[in-house]
């Protein structure tokens, strides 16, 4: 990209690393960033820089927070006996956004995935483990309805049966709102086998 | 958004302020960003700051660069006496790529738009005229085609016909309501060949 300066270029280079950000998607935003108000600029960089700085694992759930325990693991309004399992930050989110599920949660930051090379030890497993010998009465696995989501279900599942514990799995099935001529067959016949009883 | 930590919440608030980066993108960037390795981050975050800092208008041309004069203007293999009109510098990369135009640019940072409120004088059009001052043959008008880029050329050809310099207008390849910078190499070049005297 000779047409363009060496910090320009160096800048779209940088932003085009990120996921999702394409050649020309990088080139608008380097050029937006450029326009942008100076105060505005360095909100941006300085958020970049003390996230990675301040951001690390909570202790106990290994969600990303910035203090010894996330808000959720340190609040006493949420009952920790009950577990939600999930594989990354964002779908702890998702679920607090319905901001009706109140225990707490493990992130595994990953999902068994054979095919990746990605085994039970290079995720947040053996920390989950550690947390059942506390006083929990109950583990749903939310886990992605993916291949490999179903896998990590089916693995931790058989993992956690023989300690007595409660173990449960978010139902699959058809999304609500959703179209029955739209959905894929595979979530059809999930729907009509966890058909419940009215 | 109190189920991320603060230092996570403002690097997705600074991340969602950019042009098409919605809430879902900026979470997924942060996340990506936080798990960079710290040489990538403290890069991208230098990046940002020093194009801020030192990315100018170039002297001959008003393109974004960070020398006084941009590379095409500084260089003595181009043609000095042709001066194609373009938007913004994005357009300008977009007409480099086809690597068949020799000539200089000018960049408008803009186009006529009364609608948004935009007049002449809002735009880099004083500072054509001057350069026509110069030993300049031909003025090449290449803004979009879109409804503020063909007023934009009608008016700058207006203004330039009285000075007996030829002027001329990409052809109408470009499709209309199209943006220069998303339009393939043999589209442009086709326009840039099929351009008429106004």
């Amino acid at each position: 990209m000779n047409y363009y300066s060496s910090q320009i270029s160096k800048l779209i280079e940088e932003l085009s690393r990120l996921p999702g950000i394409g050649a020309k998607t990088a080139q608008r935003l380097a050029f937006y960033i450029i326009n942008m108000p100076q105060d505005q600029v360095n909100n941006l960089s300085q958020a970049i820089t003390s996230a990675k700085a301040n951001v690390r694992y909570c202790k106990e759930c290994y969600t990303l927070t910035d203090s010894e325990y996330c808000p959720i693991c340190a609040s006493d309004k949420r009952d920790h006996h009950t577990i939600m399992v999930v594989e990354n930050p964002r779908d702890l989110a998702a679920y607090e956004k319905t901001g009706r599920y109140d225990g707490v949660y493990h992130v595994l930051h990953g999902a068994i995935s054979p095919m990746l090379g990605i085994g039970p030890d290079e995720i947040k497993l053996k920390e989950l483990i550690v947390r059942l010998e506390g006083d929990i009465k109950e583990v749903i696995i939310a886990t992605n309805s993916s291949l490999e989501g179903e896998t990590t279900a089916m693995y931790i599942s058989k993992l956690i049966k023989p300690t007595g514990i409660k173990v449960s799995r978010i139902a699959s099935g058809v999304p609500v709102g959703g179209d029955l001529e739209y959905i894929d067959e595979v979530t059809l016949l999930r729907a009509l086998e966890g058909r419940v009883e009215l």
